[in-house]
């Protein structure tokens, strides 16, 4: 069965060097963060509020992108230092990609590198990046219904985050039937109800970055 | 060079029964048009709207989701018939699968048969699933970043469509922005902005897709 025996060897090569990725970090003393979303759920927005209310210049971004270094330059001004990883045609980062991005990094003096991952609810769900903790975002716009459709990310996530609440008024959106669908596939994960844009429920993902963070 | 090789017959492989699905489309003088947008842009709002504006009954609607079969429950009503196709992990359709999908449907008296990939802005461009055309979708609520980040997604588009312009007041979305991105990757596709919820801009889209069915 040559194809499952090519995907295992991908996985496995891609395991080895998350695990080498979280080594690294954790003699640093830095805490790993991967965000994974569809496009245009507002990880950037989300980076870009997070970051300087944490502390000015105490996290560094790995912003995965198939193209462009836009959200790279839009993070530029509040993080210690930003790596844009083009991935061509890759729908998602893989832990070699972080690794070289690290690379990149001065990791002394850091409290977070956030790994902003590519746009996509399906492919990075599989790749380990050697983070300590996975965010699912998704943003009201996309509707009620994504937490049962892409169910895998929404399991393997340590926390789920709601982003554009301030949208719930204007836009159909069932928040109950999003809670439902969460409880039947993850009571682990706490559910933060947030907007970058207004900033309310901000205060709750603060916190849970720094207790994750454990100060 | 191993893991090439797999992934070109797999294309090989799709590439086939993508030619086979045309054929067998065109025989019966259906046209088949293959919608791919990121999750959440509104591909199932817009077929609600579109079918029963074009005529009721005249298409049928393959739906592909990892998971559930919300997206065939809520078309259920205004297409002659609907397939949803359960892709598990896989994020995308492939030509195999919309075969699959295909032997479920009775094409005589036909007009269309809509193809709602999953949702997805990389994995289904790569594809081909005996599509007469591609539409690439994109909604207000994702950003105006998306063209020049997803490229290739609109370089292979036949139409590119903006929905949920009647959130373009309340959102930030530079649309000249978004043209000009279009403009460096497809000058060959029309731009059609609309909103599948307020109705604006659906005269075009329809006008469209009867051009390209040729009546």
């Amino acid at each position: 069965m040559p194809k499952i025996s090519v995907v295992s060897n991908v996985l496995q090569a891609n395991d080895a060097a998350a695990a080498e990725n979280r080594a690294l970090m954790q003699a640093a003393g830095v805490v790993a963060v991967n965000i994974i979303s569809a496009p245009g759920s507002g990880k950037t927005t989300l980076l870009q509020q997070t970051i300087p209310a944490l502390a000015e210049g105490s996290s560094a971004v790995l912003v995965g992108d198939l193209q462009t270094s836009r959200d790279a330059e839009r993070l530029a001004d509040v993080a210690a230092a930003t790596v844009q990883i083009n991935t061509g045609s890759g729908c998602h980062l893989s832990a070699e990609q972080v690794a070289a991005g690290l690379g990149e990094l001065d990791l002394t003096g850091l409290d977070f590198v956030f790994i902003e991952n590519v746009g996509n609810m399906v492919c990075p769900v599989s790749f380990d990046l050697g983070e300590h903790a996975r965010v699912a975002l998704l943003s009201v716009p996309e509707g009620d219904d994504k937490v049962a459709k892409y169910h895998t990310l929404f399991q393997a996530a340590d926390v789920i985050v709601l982003n554009k609440v301030d949208l719930l008024g204007i836009l159909d959106f069932d928040l109950d039937r999003v809670r439902d669908d969460i409880a039947q596939v993850n009571t682990r994960a706490p559910f933060v109800q947030l907007s970058a844009k207004s900033g309310e429920g901000m205060d709750e993902w603060l916190g849970w970055l720094r207790a994750l963070r454990g100060h």
